[in-house]
């Protein structure tokens, strides 16, 4: 059973919204590589596990449990880039005025129609998240390889995502996500060693540098590459595998560590012209 | 944040393989109203939430926590169905045998060739789950009234589903899911009274005789019906909602809870034909 | 304005519930070739006419009127097919029995588990009808072409769903409806001969004879493969098309008549195990 | 069966074409919410009905019937925005010049490639119309609850559209269809009271200020809103439901009456770069 | 089985980058009517040919042959339109500047986030490919009525497309296909006149001047409309089909030929913003 | 350009019709991981290839050539389990058959109602090709490590559809694919191997023994896993790549090899209940 404590795992540093950015930031959510995906993906290997060897489904589990809070972060991202994108003139604007159009041009425009200025289950290009993408073969290898090119392409997706939009909202949990899907490939890879890959200096995948991000840098700077976050409320094995050198060579030793200090989940306003969700003409 | 404790919310009861049972009970898990649709429905209303007023907020994240718990159960209870309903046969079964052609002909062929005899993220027909099905306009009310609709459907569906196989692992699972459905569904119209509804002699729909249901009678006897757990490690404000008189015309004081006592969470053995995991050759 | 009698155009022939006919039926309905995509394309095809040749408009408003009329009678057809096909028993079932069980193993499971034993907008995959199926590009002659290879495909799905179920309702639906095909077959063919075409020997197609289909010949024999049925209040330019020679190898001449004498809409019973509706309960 | 009198429901009100407004127009028509989902959810409900109480059955007949003049009232708006909203250039345009680079840069670039600048059946995404949407469970107070979802989503999002452009075309017709959604929503809250739902002050959801649109007022005026429009040829029993108070908040009684004067369906112009249809030359 | 030389069917004319141009010629490549159904579609139909007269297979097989190659020139020309169309910037942008932001404005998001700039298996909307769009219902004069559309709506889009863009890679890819499919068209409807009919002046479709198109005018003046390029390195008898008058009213004699002299692969440069590949700091 | 040679480039071996095999072996048909995927995902890799290092683009196309005549192996072979297998009668059937109730009962009603008793471009579950599945993210450890991904769990899926049906022409066809696809794997790890990676004891994934299957062992015995055929008709590189020892532990040396000498494409007979072609009636 699953337990919460009302805390986002990262900060929103709050910027201007931009609703172009929340577009191209949905990739991040609900994209075939995206933070929906790798949630599910975790949820299913897990649940479905064959074998006794439990550690293996230790670290599935594991690392499912911190995607639920990635998901939960990207939303609130795309929410701050959201809120407050369009103007407040419910039915009575002037005939002139069409107070939405400059934010809706280069928008999503279900984020304006249906999601009142939110997020969605939808990846850049709207197309809604499909549970076809999730992989879960049964063969370990197989699934851990599989695991492995979907958390390099979560990086390799979010480094050219954080390239199109300056905006410190978006920027920000790039980064952190950038350093965690690291950590995340650590563990997939080292899983692999355990059953006999030698990774050489294959990873991180891909071959960039990780301090040219300064929104990275700071959070390599604490180790967050080579820690696995434990949210479990009783015994887990994780460490029989997530320990050692990593696989990586950035090099560092692996460590499971209790999550961070979590950070305020945001709090959304009423807009008017969203008809949300006006409790006071009807109580009154 | 979200935390686990490796348990079940409710027992897998044994009982012998059926893959077309499987395959229907599938909707449950996957399909346009199943628990994955619930769970990810009130995920995105709780973190896309507009307003100060956050007892609903509490709300509509308590039932996202327990419905996690629910796609948990309904996979595995899949995998019991699925276990074991094939034979051994690796490769060398001889020219005239085939030795999960017997299962496979009312089975979801995906059940065998991707998922290795485990759950799947589709219907019952097969399709995979969409993200398209997540309703959240931001309305509360339209909002809450699509989560009664959501509720109500589920166990509409669930009775179908019910009366299509006396498989005691699936009816089980089924029964306790109708009784905390129902006390979802209360949850939700107890909220919408909040906002001045008077639901009169609607609810429960369907308007079924659940005592006809003895897997639910235990669960109603028990009080689940009227209960909401309680996941939450810090404050909530659910109980600003949740308690009082039922708006069902079932009667009873709605109470909030600490969980119920888990279950195992079952371990599923190695199959040979599935090739997993091989660790053995691997590692030697 | 669209006005409404509440008549079939053709008869519901009584014979037993068979669910693995209703399966495969839904092509008709809801698939890609079926009497949906009909509908909706000759309804865009008509409200987004280009030009002022309006005979062309008509005939494709004409054909569009009839085509609801065609969706009612496959959803009525299917509906005869699954009514009653499963047992009564709800809930209080004995441990040992699944009353639904036979009928559900050959059947679309969202017959039972969603549509309470009636008709879905999918085909016989159980495919949902999809939008991008319909053709409608502005030219009038490829939107003409694209109708005749709709229309013959129609008869080609036909005649082969014809051929896997001996099922009465499902026959006469389906024998009906061949034979309004090639009319409407002819009506696309001849609207291309004012534009130049000479079709020779072409139609019908498929090249097939009508004759060994008993629930066709009635139908032909009263000249309904060469009859336009017109559903308009107002004055229709069908006739501007449709009269003269017919198009195809068969012969005759094209003629505009009234719809044929209406036929009753079945009511369906109400069934316990759908729990539907239950208003006494309700109300008392 | 069904009759056709060449008359739109409500007027196209000119303005300047503008394709980034059909563009998002298009989720009133093909989108999850929109005006095809409305007409074929009632379509199956009314043809699928089960049980002999034929004022419900009428009831959602009728409300249908309405839907289709609805779906042609959108396609013709649409076409509207986006006729000549290209330049006429066919071919021979200089190397430098690509007239429709404006129009298509925030179009639905289909409206263009595919559709010959008129109406498609997708969403305000370009996502085609899909069959999963319609929602038919076969028990009468799920049904018309979700109904009650339908129409009052129907009306948020018609509003949201609202605001994004102040285009008069647009305007007009979300103007009348906002109305007209809200008598639907009152017909089927009052279906619900009938089934003992007292819906007290919670509708019209959403609570909004209809007064603030100017196209909605006129209609509110002539009692549009507590109106169902009778478009049988026969007998109908819908007043046995629609009629005395209306379950609104706004008060007044509802009324049966007959459909209003109809107004002309446009004619769109053949446009060279369309190459449709090209008759002249083909035949002569 | 398939063999190949490394050479494009036709040049890629260099011009200069325009990823919106490259979004709506994702139609041509992933659309319903591009050149990857019909590289399916005529694979299907060739292999599951049924009957003796072979004569018509080859036809079908010697069109798909082509298709492949037209698939790979939309695939460069989608490359040259996408190559170094953003900024080189990769981590170490100033926090002010997003260097791909003009450029994916307007653009497929997915050309930058997923392809590295690159083609993708879409259309114009970013809907992935389709398998249902592949048309192969055996029945040989359906199956080309089917083909015929199919070439016809290839052109029509195709003309479409042009108009919406001067980039010249653009339009020189288009010209060429826009003949070669003209080339098909008249393969298919030659093959139906086998089969009786008598196309009069019906074709080609759509009924345009090509002579208002410099880029097709060349590949005219060539016969490239009247040529079908033979792939095979066995016999075929395409010519028992493809020969004498063409059915254009176009006029000229059909015939077949060996494939055009081939032009250079495009070789795309690494793009450090990609991070691709990236062998020189693994392999040192 | 590509050219062809009528050849399959393995034997179909006969066996009885069967439909219910022919449903699942469409997943390695137009399954997720079936030969379309390979054989779009290369193409794509292939053409969008960057970078000056041509021998990968060599490995990505050879591979590619390889897969079209996959497809149409896999093709030939559903088309030899439907052929003949319904019965004959067209119309004239007696009122109480339904000749192809029997095949049709466990087959994908779409091979009879669509498809003539011939292949699709759908899954085992009928759910059409997707483009969605293509993976070309233009890095080339990610792409490399993908196509490993793709090729195991082709051969995972390959040998569990081996255990479903004992039908010799479904299991000679997956035995070739099985050994072919370890080739492939070997290719793709291999090129890993030059960029670092060192496989250790980890392929062939997975860990079976190839063996305990004789249709392909007799491949292995050839050498068929260690080969890679060779279908330029100019120079191409992939020696560079695929030479030297295998990376799988099953030992042995790489080399490329020209293609297998081809067996006969087979050739189905017209079916009167298919209606196809009927060039006789025509013609005379």
């Amino acid at each position: 059973m699953y337990y919460y404590k009302e805390e986002l795992i990262n900060i929103i540093k709050p910027d201007q919204p931009d609703p172009a950015a929340a577009k191209v930031l949905q990739e991040t959510l609900g994209g075939q590589f995206g933070e929906m995906r790798t949630m599910m993906q975790y949820f299913f290997q897990s649940s479905n596990f064959r074998g006794k060897d439990k550690k293996y489904r230790d670290l599935l589990r594991g690392v499912f449990l911190e995607e639920i809070a990635h998901v939960e972060l990207v939303q609130s991202t795309i929410n701050a880039l959201l809120d407050e994108s369009g103007g407040q003139g419910v039915g009575n604007v002037a005939q002139d005025q069409a107070p939405l159009d400059d934010a809706v041009l280069h928008a999503n425009p279900h984020h304006f129609i249906a999601a009142a200025q939110s997020s969605l289950p939808v990846d850049a290009g709207g197309n809604p998240w499909n549970g076809s993408w999730v992989y879960n073969h049964g063969n370990l290898i197989a699934d851990l390889l599989n695991n492995v090119v979907l958390e390099s392409t979560g990086v390799l997706e979010k480094t050219r995502i954080y390239e199109m939009s300056s905006n410190q909202s978006l920027r920000e949990t790039l980064g952190f996500l950038i350093v965690r899907d690291n950590a995340h490939q650590n563990a997939f890879a080292k899983a692999l060693e355990t059953l006999g890959v030698d990774w050489a200096k294959t990873f991180p995948v891909p071959n960039y540098d990780i301090n040219k991000y300064p929104e990275c840098k700071k959070f390599v700077d604490m180790g967050y590459h080579n820690t696995q976050f434990n949210f479990r409320l009783d015994e887990t094995k994780i460490a029989d595998i997530f320990s050692g050198q990593t696989p990586s060579r950035n090099g560092g030793e692996l460590t499971v560590t209790p999550p961070p200090a979590g950070f305020p989940v945001p709090e959304l306003p009423e807009i008017a012209n969203e008809h949300s969700p006006g409790l006071k003409d009807l109580n009154h």
